[in-house]
C-alpha cells in the first residue's frame, strides 16, 4: 500500500522554487507545491510564509500548520490571514542567533572601544590616546532575553559588562541583573552606557524606545535597536543625540523599509544604518529547522518558538 | 624588636610619585622610594621599572627582583641593564587582558560584519544589503595564546570562529586547531580571514608579518597587531594592501612610537590605526598584581609571567 505524501505549500513570494527545492532535500517523503493548491483537492497540512497575500492562506484545505519566514511575526499576525485555531511557528535557526550576536556586539565593542573615534581623528595624524574604559566599568542593557537577547547576554558577561535584562517574566539571568515588566523599564535602562533592543514588536512594545528610556540612561550613551523600527520614536532619538543625552546609534530596521532616500537617519554621522542584515536568514539552516518543526508535528512532539497569539510574540 | 621594612624602588619615569602612593597603600609594611637610593645604603630588594635609564638599575644595592611596567619586556631586555642573575616579572594585570580581548574582538566583529562597508556607503542613502556570513564561515588564526592571546582564543570559539592557534609549544586548546613552531606558520595562518597577532617581540618573531605571510592568507583577508610594531615588515603589508591580498589592518602597535607624523599609515584609509591603547595598564589593577609578586616572592611562593631570559619572554 502506497502512503499518501503529506503537502507542504510554498507560499514565499521570493524565489519559491530555490526553497521548495531546499525542502525537498530535506523532507523526500512530502509532496512539496509552489501554486496555491486547489482549495477541493487533498489535504496540504502545512504552509510556508512570510507576509500572506490576502486570502491565501484561507483558500488552503485542511492547514494544521504554519510556519512562519519570519522571526518577529507582527506582520503575519496583523494581517488577519492565520485563522484562530492554527499554530504559527516563529522561525529560529542557529544562524539567526548567531548573526545578531555578531553585529550587536560588533556595535557595542566598537563603540566600547571607540573605533569610530579613533578612524575620524586618523587624518590628522596625531598621536592622541585617550583613556579607555573597561567592559567591567560599562553598564549595558538589553530588553528581551528570548532567542536573540539570550546570546548577546552571554557574549556581554563573557567580556565582563555589568549587564542587566528586561523581559516580560524577567527569568533570572545568572551573572546579569534582571528586571521584569513595564513599571521597571526606567530602572533597568537607568544610567545605562549601552541599550540594546531585541524585544518583539507588539501592542505593548510598540514605541518603547521614546525620550523618557533615552533621558534615564547615561549621558552621551548609544543604542543599539536590532529588533523593529516600530520600537523608537524617531523624533525622540534625534533629540536625544541633538542634546547629546545619546552620543549615536546603530540601527538595523526601520519603520519603513527600505528606510526611504529622504530619511534623515542616512545624512546623519552620530546614526550608523544598517540595511536589515543584522541576524540575515540563511536559507539551508532555516529549512533544515522548518523540516525538523515538520517532523516534530508529525510526532506530536513539543515544538520550540511556537507563538502566543494573547503575547503578539 | 622594629622588624626593617623592605624597600620598593619605584623607578618609573613618568609619575613615580602617583604610582609610589599606590603602592604605599597596598604595602603599608614596605618603604616606597621615588629617588634612586644610596649604592652604599641599605638594601633595596625591589625595582619597579619600564625603560630604565643607564646605569639607574646596577646602582640600586641588594637588588632582588625587579618587576616590569609593561606585559612586553623586549626594551628592558635589549638594554643590558638588568644583571642576568636577576628575575624579571612581566606585567599582566586582569585588565590588560580583558582591554586587549575587547579591542581584538571590536576589530574581528566589526570587520567580519561589514561595519566600515555600510559606513561608507552610508552618504548615498541606498538600501543594499549585501551578503553576510556567519562567524562559523570564518578562519581566524591567532598568533601566541599566552596570557593575551588565550582570551582572545576563548571569546572567538564562543562567536564560532573556526578558530587557529599558533605558538611555541603548540599547546592544544579545546575546540581550536594548534600549531607549533616556525615550520608550521605558514599552515596556520594558510587561507585565514583574519590574522591576530599576540606575540612578544623576541629575536624569533621580529619581521614574522611578512609577504610569505599575507600571501598565504584568504585574499582580501584583514591583519589586527595588538603585539608589537616590530613583528610587522611593513613594506610587505603596504604591498598585500595593494595587490588587495589584505583589504584591511587594525595596527595598534608601530616600529616608532608615537608614529611619526610622516608615516604613510595616518592617510591610508585601509589601515586603521590606534595610538597604543589596545590593552592600556590601569595603574590601581597594575600596583595589586605588582604588590601581589611581591608577597608572593616573601612567602617563596611561585610567582607567574616570570621571563625566561632564554625564550626572550
Ligand atoms: N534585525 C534582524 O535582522 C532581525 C532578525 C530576526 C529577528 N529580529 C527581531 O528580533 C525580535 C526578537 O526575536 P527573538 O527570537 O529573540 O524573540 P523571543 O525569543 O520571542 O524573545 C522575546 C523577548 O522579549 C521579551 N518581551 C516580549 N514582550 C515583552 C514585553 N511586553 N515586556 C518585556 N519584555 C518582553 C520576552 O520576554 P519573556 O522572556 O518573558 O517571554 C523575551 O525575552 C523579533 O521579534 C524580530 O522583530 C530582527
Ligand atoms: N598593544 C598593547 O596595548 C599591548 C599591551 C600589552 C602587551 N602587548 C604585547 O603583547 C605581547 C604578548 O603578551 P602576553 O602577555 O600574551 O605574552 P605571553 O603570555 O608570554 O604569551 C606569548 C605567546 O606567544 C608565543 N610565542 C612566543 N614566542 C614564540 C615563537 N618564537 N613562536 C611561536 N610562538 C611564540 C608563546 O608560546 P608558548 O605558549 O608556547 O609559550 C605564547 O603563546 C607582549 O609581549 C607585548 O608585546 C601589547
Amino acid at each position: 500500500m502506497l502512503a499518501v505524501m503529506k503537502r507542504i505549500f510554498i507560499a514565499s513570494r521570493g524565489n519559491p522554487e530555490h526553497l521548495a527545492s531546499l525542502f525537498r532535500a530535506q523532507l523526500p517523503d512530502h509532496d512539496v507545491l509552489v501554486e496555491q493548491p486547489d482549495p477541493q483537492g487533498p489535504a496540504v497540512p502545512y504552509i510556508v510564509v512570510g507576509r500572506p497575500l490576502p486570502g491565501v492562506i484561507a483558500a488552503v484545505p485542511g492547514l494544521e500548520l504554519v510556519l512562519s519566514l519570519n522571526a518577529g511575526v507582527e506582520h503575519l499576525l496583523a494581517s488577519g490571514e492565520v485563522p484562530d485555531h492554527l499554530p504559527i511557528v516563529r522561525l529560529v535557526d542557529e544562524g539567526l542567533a548567531e548573526g545578531m550576536a555578531e553585529w550587536v556586539m560588533a556595535h557595542v565593542l566598537g563603540w566600547h572601544r571607540n573605533l569610530r573615534h579613533y578612524e575620524a581623528i586618523q587624518p590628522a595624524a596625531q598621536w592622541q590616546p585617550k583613556p579607555e574604559k573597561l567592559a567591567r566599568e560599562r553598564i549595558v542593557t538589553v530588553l528581551g532575553s528570548g532567542a536573540l537577547g539570550a546570546p548577546v547576554v552571554q557574549h556581554l558577561l563573557a567580556f565582563g559588562f555589568k549587564t542587566r535584562v528586561w523581559s516580560r517574566s524577567g527569568r533570572p539571568v545568572a551573572g546579569a541583573e534582571s528586571f521584569a515588566g513595564r513599571e521597571r523599564l526606567i530602572e533597568a535602562v537607568s544610567g545605562a552606557d549601552i541599550l540594546i533592543n531585541l524585544l518583539p514588536l507588539t501592542t505593548e512594545t510598540a514605541d518603547i524606545l521614546d525620550a523618557s528610556v533615552f533621558s534615564a540612561m547615561a549621558p552621551g550613551s548609544f543604542l543599539i535597536n536590532g529588533a523593529r523600527g516600530g520600537h523608537v520614536v524617531d523624533a525622540d532619538l534625534i533629540a536625544a543625540l541633538d542634546q547629546g543625552q545619546l552620543s549615536g546609534a546603530a540601527l538595523d530596521v526601520f519603520r519603513t523599509e527600505p528606510l526611504p532616500p529622504e530619511s534623515p537617519f542616512w545624512s546623519d554621522r552620530r546614526i550608523l544604518v544598517s540595511p536589515h542584515v543584522a541576524a540575515p536568514t540563511h536559507l539551508d539552516m532555516a529549512v533544515a529547522e522548518m523540516a525538523g518543526n515538520i517532523r516534530r508535528f508529525e510526532r506530536t512532539e513539543p515544538i520550540p518558538h511556537l507563538v502566543d497569539r494573547q503575547r503578539g510574540y
